[in-house]
């Protein structure tokens, strides 16, 4: 089933208007809509009186247009009345200091009063929409996130750390707390780090970090169980944010959700940019795929200039349906527009939707009915066809946690990074899963594990295991140096990747701000247009690996600046930097022709081609990111489905145009 | 009555000193000084136990040497005892914490204890000196300004809103409130726009300022009540900050007043501009000037380098004395210099003034005192004469106020984009009075209205009534955008306004960081130089206007920028951008010609040109900005007062050098 | 004695480990370690329960292995059972929030209840070491410093103003509390300088500073006593901050101290820049020598990268040898490296050590143990040398103190003043002493004293003493501006000093970002190439001077901006601006030759020279800080004592090359 709507406020307008929205959005061939998100204040307006008369008229309505609903439950934003009853449910925040009402997400997710009216408020949504034949899926609270550090939240992340570590002995050497005179001689006397504490542990940072991700899975899972003890068939899900977002542990929280959805706005909010980068959202559509290794729901796509106090640039003419396009692409089964209508009031006035906040249809709508009408057409050839890659991207929370306590070079970022290499495969239309680092890697042909900090051993089995048997594995930079408790390997580092990667890091420099170091490739490797490394410069000392790019100027000059190891039936390669875009594009070329990947299509620069297939029918998506037609050649005879007609030899991609080809 | 003269500290230094300033003051020309401004803990140093005795005895000095005083009230500084009495009545701050002993400006304006002991101090001041024949006037506390966000306040803000809404039903109506699920069941549940709340509902945060500039207006009404009751025909104004300041709403704060006075530090302060513009004091007496239509005073004029930790470039020379006649050109009554001598303690030290910390006059003192010395003969001519303007610029604390609860796009500052517009005025030397959006606008030929966002029905009737009566108007982007409760209109853009400007908004797009985007002019304006779209760029569409100016480039390219709508006798010109400098001058130039305004005389680039008038006669001020002498070519023969000698054909500023000239 | 070694925590290690540690120290040369900083936790697992054992096995290996030790006062990070005992003695932060745990140096220094534990465990620790013979000095604490705000400080703050001022009368007086209404009528309403206080009084402001300082001198007072109670000619000492901090009054913090030692990170740490500067070591070398003028040690001397969460770049090869011979050239007579081995938990992870977090050998401890090596043979020459200077540069912490609360121009920093006035003697490899204000100045031909900010008139007699005397001193601008109660002069500038200048400013303009003026030299000093006043520009007026350099453009141009007055048997030079590095250049390279001072040997710029002495002895230290070798012009016939073979004629550097010569 292949869904197309918007997220829809109902209570926000009159109820006169209801009518006149639910045309509009049929005749843009809608089939779903989210509603009932932060409506807790219409659903319960007193506590324990609940209102639901206003939805069932508003799904009536929308179901007579053809739709199926969405509901949201509305615990992302409390009503006053709750929050006033209960001051301790509010967080505290990283400096110390308690929210106070005003805005949404203020609450602490290990309150049990709040865990008490949450209880509520989902069970009877549950009792009464759980058996709703319109209503086909919920989304539970929205974008999960903030971290609390009130003193309720500290005493649980002491259960937490008890259960963990058993004995204070256990923490205290795990953590290393010997170091400046800490070593707990009581739980109770351990601290949660909030600002005030100053630059903490990184046991304890990292620590805490993990505890609440499963603080927020653990309040989520309160809810799944209220829903589940009520709905019939009913698919449970959270909309989250994609690759950017590193607040919480998505695999853990994907995975007791029946399907992963997420809100995707390539064109960014308030400070927005010149240039839409269409590798983020990409990389962000594979890394919400990989959650659950399944297809995926938009649950808010962006229809609009987007901000609160500020707001980004309008999506440019033809984006609305062209990154719409990019998320079927990468596997979504279902667009979810944020929102119809733009808000004429709250916090986010300034966060457009689809329509204006005078309601009227213009561009924007204009395109999202086209693609409506098209999606009509395509949604048979659509069905049950999915995206398979030959690459992975390694995407480890561990190491994303630990380069938040210490990033180690102040240019560093660890999504940055993985962009960077993920965007030396978009480039090439080079299909990728974004995976754990547990994950079964048997069935891909190449894995790029950018900065993998901490490693657990059965991480460097896995790794291990797959390049024995095979594979091909890039690592890079400041891998292998931290332990599951976060403290530095006692070994030379990639650490417990050493043995595979056949090469020791020799010495590491932190580069400054804009420097960066020549690089001059080697082996296998030389020939190719060279790069440059940046933030850090790692020496390497073969161990048994050869040498494929060494330094080239600077005090480390001649040094070894990567590496190729040959492990089992396998290659480890490790890159001693992060390295610039040539630099990147050089060696992800070079890896994907020893592993024999090929591209979905190649393609003139701007344009993704992308392939979704079910049993041998393969649907091959191009798409034209650029501001200008471009042409690209084809490699056979197609069927064109967006036109319904033939395609070959060369076919014209308008700007902003998008094609769906099937092999003729 | 021409005032001149300096704000002294008499309580700062020697009363042995005091002879000394006083003669030194009597050969600048001085008759005036403000006196007692942050004096508290010398005129009641203990609770309840008042000492005038040294301030009668400073009066009384400067008075034998021909001075009157204007007297401050104290009450911006409140001694250590009555805070250390009442820690309640410190203000708490944005951030949510409570203020300490160290500043000034420290008080919470709705504190009872404060008001109680304002009303004492002021009582007393009053029944001392409100029948002293030096007393000529009395200013209220010092610059007002600084929000509280106390429980006190929080509850005062209930009482505020009852008051404006009635019922809750009408407040969530009139917010939004089912926005993020902030219905309010009780009154008592409003929070305050404090930091730990977060992003907070437009609506409140509106009225959050619209409130504490009441609350600011009640805590003057106080004092101005103790002063009535014993004063006889003293003045009563209060230091006002001019059009850069936007914390209260002037026009409230001034109506009260006898006059208003304010603050002019052209050269600014800390923070230090290599050039000083000087179309924003111009800005600024203009704005002050409008308050109450009617001339003002200077108090705190600049005359030294400024500044608390660092301090400012020190004012060049001639520019004491040009700042000065520039306020006389503008229609000030009264310059009063801050400060008579720079303070050698406390935390203005660097904020210097007439004289150096050691008392002796140097060159600063020289400009003073050629100009008392010019003033002398000056005053006759003078008397009786003040501004008078055919063009408007409207100036919107409510748009002002929702532009700091949403800028929009991070570049857009409403005061920035006022100023712009103004300084196409300027440059021209045609004269500007700064109103609010419902003044009486019939007696002028052209009307500026920059981003007039927030708009009341009857100020859209205001502004429709002003063109079909054969006004020309020019309004520009994100007007007509926001309803007075702070939601955004259920209407095309520019709201309310679209039928007088005869088209609509049909995209708008925010652009990014310093992204411009060329303009080219049409019909009326084709063929003049046109310049850049600038933060903003709306594509317009004609209902009935004709369009003037069209995006030359971009996506937008061809899209209407900017249209002129026919209206009843008059013209509505809608731009729909902020636009630089060569735009600007552009659109208003061609505005000029179309409403027949002449500037007061055409002068080379940095030649201020204004008049003061009454009945017949007319005095035009020449102003060289510049640091280099200018020529200027006379439209007829003139008596130039300060040299007293004929003046024709071309005269001779030198580097910021002044002439006023009287029709020969 | 020469000292040499490293910071080293057996603790942290397996005891297994310490021996391998051990033998790599011997074989490094090490004859010293600095153990027991940071251990309070291993001391004192639980209250009043100490446990000395593991480290009196430590002390016991390593002195098998031929080392001393510096035992180290653990209370700089006090254990999590005593912060939960005592929640009070946490320090309340600038920004008036108590510090809770999680770092190191949370403590407040005015805290009875710390001061007690202080007492117990430092008085345990001498009396079980005091007497050991292994054991030859202390260490207090850790890098004193962070100021703390709390209401017990606050109390102790009246004690020390009760002390200081005797009657709230004259605290007043003394302050200026008159202004802004501030006059205290009781101790108790005297605040501290907490930020929710804003702007303070420059008097409390400076008062609580030195308040503070002196707070920190108190608790190093208890230690001292506690350790000189039970120990036997055991040094006692504190490792300070060098020139760079400035928080404390290292002057007084020195004198109760045996011995001044230092923490030393040339490359610094987190953000690093391209470039080191060696002239900012030498002047902390220097600085450091002059606190008790005698040698001193380095007890944290970098061996690698260093930072928190971020780090800066490594060592380059020879850098961590240069930088040791560096301090040794400077006076030093140990050398501790900070730390032997990288930890490999807690916030240090990233402040490397000799050794990787993997304990293995690699090329810092390469050159840490050539180093070793080389000293073994040049113990004998150094025995007894030391470093004396011609050239004084004043070094006032009052001026700090003051500068820190009002630096008067954003672009200040009175450390960066020194710095650039001392780089000018360093690039001539001028020897400098950096002595007080009140210093014996007698024996020094040229003192340089910038921003002499506050003068006390002690200050300015020792000056005139020594100007009379027939030395030659050169002043900048802002010298003499403020009394030792931060209030400005009621004087002419520059104040007290104005007659030993002989010219006082006639104006003064504080510089905008980035905007310099250029100066014209004159008289004397006419035909050096000249360069540009900075910051700040002062117009001089002679009176009794001569005028040695002019502004030569800008609306001061042609005014003095230098003189030279003659002055007793010497001379004042008088700069009124900052100055680029031509200009501070061209100026003390005149001084120089004017008092006949010579360089210890004059070389190529990157090289640096310096002698140590005994007697007619001479050592000539050469420093190649260029990434390139050197040619340097030998003034005669030498020995170089690391090689151990003839030097004469031109003597060659490697990059980072270092000799020592000795007149053959």
């Amino acid at each position: 089933m292949l869904y197309y709507g918007a997220d829809y406020y109902p209570e926000h307008w009159p109820e006169a208007r209801w009518p006149t929205d639910a045309r509009l959005m049929q005749e843009a061939g809608f089939n779903l809509v989210r509603l009932g998100e932060f409506a807790w204040s219409r659903l319960e307006p007193a506590p324990g009186r609940y209102d639901f008369d206003w939805l069932d008229r508003a799904i009536d309505l929308l179901a007579a247009h053809g739709m199926r609903v969405v509901l949201g439950t509305p615990t992302a934003s409390p009503p006053p009345w709750l929050m006033a009853q209960h001051p301790e449910a509010f967080l505290v925040r990283e400096d110390g200091l308690r929210a106070t009402y005003g805005h949404r997400r203020c609450y602490c997710p290990s309150s049990p009063d709040y865990r008490e009216h949450t209880a509520a408020i989902v069970g009877a949504l549950a009792r009464h929409y759980g058996a709703h034949p319109h209503v086909v899926a919920w989304q539970i609270d929205n974008e999960f996130g903030s971290r609390c550090y009130c003193e309720r939240c500290r005493r649980r992340f002491h259960e937490w750390l008890r259960a963990r570590y058993g004995t204070l002995d256990a923490l205290n050497e795990a953590w290393g707390t010997v170091f400046w005179s800490q070593v707990y001689t009581d739980w109770d006397e351990i601290p949660v780090p909030v600002a005030t504490g100053g630059v903490a542990n990184p046991g304890l940072a990292l620590d805490y970090r993990r505890f609440m991700s499963d603080l927020y899975v653990e309040y989520q899972a309160l809810q799944i169980q209220e829903l589940r003890r009520h709905s019939q068939g009913q698919l449970i899900t959270h909309n989250l944010m994609g690759f950017g977002y590193e607040g919480l542990n998505y695999y853990d929280l994907a995975r007791p959700l029946d399907l992963v959805s997420w809100d995707n706005y390539p064109r960014g909010f308030w400070a927005t940019a010149q240039q839409v980068d269409p590798a983020a959202p990409a990389l962000s559509h594979d890394a919400m795929r990989g959650l659950k290794s399944a297809s995926f729901w938009v649950m808010e796509e962006q229809s609009g200039p987007s901000g609160w106090e500020t707001m980004g640039a309008t999506p440019r003419p033809g984006e609305v349906r062209l990154w719409a396009y990019q998320a079927l692409a990468h596997g979504a089964d279902a667009i979810v527009y944020f929102r119809w209508r733009t808000c004429r009031f709250g916090a986010e006035q300034l966060w457009h939707g689809i329509l204006d906040h005078d309601g009227r249809p213009r561009r924007r709508y204009k395109e999202v009915k086209q693609m409506g009408q098209e999606l009509a057409r395509l949604a048979p050839a659509l069905a049950g066809t999915s995206v398979r890659a030959e690459v992975a991207l390694i995407h480890c929370y561990d190491s994303r946690f630990a380069f938040q306590v210490q990033p180690g070079n102040p240019a560093f970022s660890y999504a940055g990074h993985a962009l960077d290499l993920y965007r030396a495969l978009h480039r090439r239309n080079v299909a990728a899963d974004v995976m754990a680092p547990t994950a079964d890697l048997s069935r891909y042909r190449l894995v790029l594990a950018p900065a993998l900090h901490v490693v657990a051993p059965e991480v460097a089995e896995n790794l291990e295991r797959y390049v024995h048997q095979g594979g091909t594995l890039l690592l890079t930079a400041r891998s292998g140096v931290k332990t599951v408790t976060n403290t530095v390997v006692d070994l030379p580092l990639p650490g417990l990747l050493a043995p595979l990667v056949g090469a020791e890091v020799e010495e590491y420099d932190s580069l400054p701000a804009g420097a960066t170091q020549p690089v001059a490739l080697a082996g296998p490797l030389a020939g190719r247009p060279a790069g440059q490394a940046t933030v850090w410069c790692e020496a390497l000392e073969p161990r048994g690996a050869e040498v494929v790019a060494t330094f080239a100027s600077g005090w480390l000059a001649g040094r070894p600046a990567a590496t190729r190891h040959r492990y089992g039936a396998g290659q480890a390669v490790y890159l001693g930097t992060c390295g610039d875009a040539p630099l990147l594009q050089a060696l992800v070329g070079w890896l994907l022709d020893e592993a024999a990947v090929r591209p979905a299509l190649a393609a003139p620069e701007g344009v993704e081609a992308t392939l979704r297939q079910a049993g041998g029918r393969q649907l091959l998506f191009l798409l034209n990111h650029a501001e200008e037609p471009r042409e690209v050649a084809l490699d056979g005879a197609y069927h064109e489905l967006i036109r319904d007609r033939p395609a070959r030899g060369t076919l014209r991609l308008e700007a902003r145009g998008v094609a769906i080809l099937q092999k003729a």
